[in-house]
C-alpha cells in the first residue's frame, strides 16, 4: 500500500507556481488586451479632464446667482451666448450673466456652475433659473477623474472593458503584457477513444481534455490537445519529449492516482530535470493531481474522473495560466455568498468542493460519484467547504463560486 | 421644460426584447459552441455509462465477501485474472473470488463492487481486503450518470466546458445554436475625436465605444465602430441609413439625453417604421437610454457619460445580444451577496446600480458622477439598491454583480 503525502491547496499557489516566471511582455493593441494582464504599472501623461468641463446641458453661471432661485420667483440673468463645443470659450463671465453650454462644454472663466437645462428656460436674451446650483455642480473641474502622474492600472491588474476606455482616454494605443500561454493537454488511458472512433467493447470516449480546454481558452493563445497516448510510460515520455519545447505548459490528462496503473509520474521523473514537486492535494474532488517540472517547464497531471478533472482546472491550472501572464490576482475568488439550502455534510480534513444548483439566494448541492459527468452540466457554480468544517447547516452562509 | 417618460428596467425586457426574434439557427462544432445558447433540447441517444463501470483501480468483487473484512482480519479471496481495458469481461464470478479491475473497467458478471487497491493486497493467488464494501460501491451502473432519453442541455441553455464535454462523450460533433450578432455602434458627439486625433482645445477622445465593444465581445460575432458622427440629425440618419442592413444591432452612443443636443430619437423617428419604445429608464446611472426599432431592427440610444453608458451597456446591451441568441437566462443575475462596508444611501423612486470596490466580503461604495471614468476602473462590481429604499446600512447584505 503506497499514499499520497497530500499537500495543501496553498501549498500549489505558494511553492509550486513560484517555480515558474511569467512569461515574455510583448506589446499588444489596447482592444486586443482584453483579459490580459498589466506588463507594468501605468501613470497617467495627463490631467482628465484637461479643462473644466460641463456635465449637463444648461447654462454656465455663477452659483451666486442662483441663490434662492425657484419656479415661483425665478432667477433672472443676462443670456451672453454659446460655449461652443470643442472649443475654449474666450469669454469672461460677469455678475448676473449666463451663458449656453453642452455637456462636455469648456466653462469659461467666470462661471462655477452649470443650471441643468429642465431648470431654467431662454426667452429672448432672458435666462431665467428655477433652481439654485452650488459652486462646482455639474461641473467636472480639471484633473477631478485622474490627475497627471496618477497610477491608473496597476501591474499585473485584469484589463476589462473600462481599462481599455481609460487607456484610450489618455491617448495609449498600446498596452504592454505578457505572451498567452501555449497549453497541451495530453489525453491518456487504454479505454479512451477519440471521440469519432467506435465506443463499444467498454471503450469510452474521451472528453476531460474538451472541458480542460474550454476552461481555458479565454486566457490561452492556445489549448491544444494531443492524440490519446495509451497507459505506458515510454509513449507519454515520447509525447512529452517531442513537444515540451513547443508549450508553456503540459498537461497530462488521467494516469495521476497512485494506482498500478499510475506511470505519469515516473514519465516525468525519468527526464534529466524532471521532479515531482506535489503529488495530491487535500481537496475533493480533485485529489491525485501532480505538479512537476522538467526543467524550467511545467507539466501538470489531472485526475481522469470528469469532475476530479474539472475541479482541478478550475482550482489550479486556470489561476495558473494567469499567473504565468503575471497577474496579481489570479487565485479562484468566491464571486459572493450564498446560503446553503439543506444541511450540507463535509469530511474534515480535506477541503470540499461541492457541486451546485442555485435557487436565487440559496445553493442546493448535486451529490454524486466524480466519475459523474451530469453533474458538472447540472451545477451553477461549486461551494467551498473549508477542511476544518464537518459541513454547514441549511440557511449558513457559503462561498459561491460561480461556472 | 420636457420630461422623459420613464420605463421600468423590467419594461425593457418583458416588452422591447419580445419584439424582436431570435437570430437564425446555424450548426456548429462543439469547441466552437462555448458561450453559445443551445438551439434546441438536446436528448441523449444512449445510456451513460453503457456498461457497469469501476470508479477506481481495485478488485471486483461481491460485496457480501468482505464482510466484517479489517486490517487485523482480511476478508481473503481466491485471485481469478483480470479485467482487460476495452473489453466486455467473459468471466462470471462466482463466492469467494477475486479480480483485478482498473478505473473504467467493465464489471464483470457476479461481481457488485470494486474494493480499492489500498484497501487490498494481492500475494500470490490470494487476495485480502482490508475494508468491506457495500453492493454497489465504487461502481457506477448503466445509465448512472445518464440515461437514453434524458434531456441533457435545454434549449436556451449557454454552452459552457462542462456542456462541451457531455456532448462530445455522448457522440455529438456539432450543435445547433444561433447565429452571433452583429452589432454596429456608432458614436455621436461634436466635442469627439478619434483616439488618434488631436485632442486638445476641448476636444475629447471618444471611449465609450471601446468599452461597449469589450463588455459584448464574447457573445457577438463582431461588434464594430462607425467613425464618429456630428451632433446632427441628418448625419446620424445617414449612418444608420446606410448600415441598417449589415447588422443585427445599431448602438448611437451619445445624444440620447432630453436637451436641445438631443437628436437621436428624431434620427429613428424619421426612417419609415422608425419608433422609439421606451426613452429613459427609472435607474441611475444610465437613465437616458433609448430603446427603439427601425422596422424589424432594434436601435440602443446610450447616454453619453462613461459610467452611464457602462450601466447601461450591461443591464441591456448584453443581455439582449443573449436574448438574439435565443437564451433562456438573459438578465443580470448577482454573482452573489456580499455586505455593505458602510451605510450606503440611495434615492428612492429609481433602481441605484453603484459601483463598489469589494475587501473579502465586504463592498464599499465609490461615489462619483457619472462622467468619471476612472471609477469604473477602481470598480471590482456593481451592487443594486431596489427602488423602494432609501439606502442600505453597514452590515446589510447586498446583490453584488462582478465586474
Amino acid at each position: 500500500m503506497e499514499f499520497l503525502r497530500l499537500a495543501k491547496r496553498e501549498d500549489i499557489y505558494h511553492n509550486f507556481f513560484p517555480i515558474f516566471r511569467p512569461l515574455r511582455r510583448v506589446k499588444v493593441a489596447i482592444f486586443e488586451a482584453l483579459r490580459r494582464f498589466s506588463g507594468q504599472d501605468i501613470i497617467s501623461p495627463e490631467d482628465m479632464p484637461y479643462f473644466p468641463r460641463s456635465t449637463v446641458d444648461g447654462f454656465a453661471v455663477k452659483a451666486k446667482d442662483t441663490l434662492g432661485a425657484s419656479t415661483n420667483l425665478p432667477s433672472i440673468l443676462r443670456f451672453v451666448g454659446e460655449v461652443k463645443m470643442s472649443e475654449k470659450p474666450s469669454i469672461n463671465l460677469s455678475d448676473g450673466e449666463a451663458l449656453r453650454i453642452w455637456t462636455g462644454g469648456w466653462i469659461p472663466q467666470g462661471a462655477d456652475a452649470v443650471v441643468m437645462l429642465e431648470n431654467a428656460s431662454l426667452n429672448q436674451n432672458i435666462v431665467e433659473v428655477y433652481k439654485p446650483v452650488a459652486a462646482g455642480e455639474n461641473v467636472l473641474k480639471v484633473g477631478d477623474d485622474i490627475k497627471k502622474g496618477d497610477l491608473i492600472i496597476r501591474k499585473g491588474k485584469e484589463i476589462r472593458a473600462q481599462e481599455m476606455a481609460i487607456l484610450q482616454a489618455l491617448g495609449f494605443f498600446e498596452v504592454e503584457v505578457s505572451r498567452c500561454p501555449r497549453v497541451l493537454i495530453i489525453p491518456t488511458g487504454n479505454e479512451l477513444v477519440e471521440p469519432w472512433q467506435d465506443a463499444s467493447h467498454g471503450r469510452i470516449r474521451e472528453t476531460n481534455t474538451v472541458a480542460v480546454a474550454g476552461l481555458n481558452k479565454d486566457y490561452c493563445e492556445k489549448v491544444e490537445r494531443h492524440p490519446i497516448v495509451p497507459d505506458n510510460r515510454e509513449a507519454l515520455k515520447r509525447a512529452i519529449r517531442d513537444n515540451i519545447a513547443d508549450y508553456d505548459l503540459i498537461i497530462v490528462s488521467g494516469g495521476s492516482s497512485k494506482g498500478a496503473g499510475d506511470f505519469a509520474t515516473g514519465a516525468v521523473e525519468d527526464f534529466e530535470g524532471g521532479e515531482i514537486i506535489y503529488h495530491g492535494v487535500q481537496i475533493s474532488p480533485g485529489k491525485p493531481t501532480i505538479f512537476a517540472r522538467i526543467k524550467e517547464k511545467p507539466i501538470i497531471g489531472l485526475p481522469g474522473h470528469p469532475v476530479s478533472s474539472f475541479v482541478s482546472t478550475y482550482l489550479f491550472i486556470l489561476p495558473f495560466v494567469k499567473y504565468l501572464q503575471g497577474a496579481t490576482k489570479y487565485l479562484p475568488e468566491p464571486s459572493g455568498y450564498l446560503k446553503a439550502g439543506i444541511d450540507i455534510p463535509s469530511k474534515p480534513g480535506r477541503e470540499d468542493w461541492i457541486r451546485v444548483k442555485r435557487d436565487n439566494d440559496k445553493v442546493f448541492p448535486i451529490f454524486s460519484e466524480s466519475g459523474v459527468l451530469s453533474s458538472l452540466v447540472k451545477a451553477d457554480g461549486l461551494i467551498r467547504i473549508p477542511e476544518n468544517l464537518e459541513g454547514v447547516h441549511a440557511g449558513e452562509e457559503v462561498e459561491f463560486y460561480l461556472l
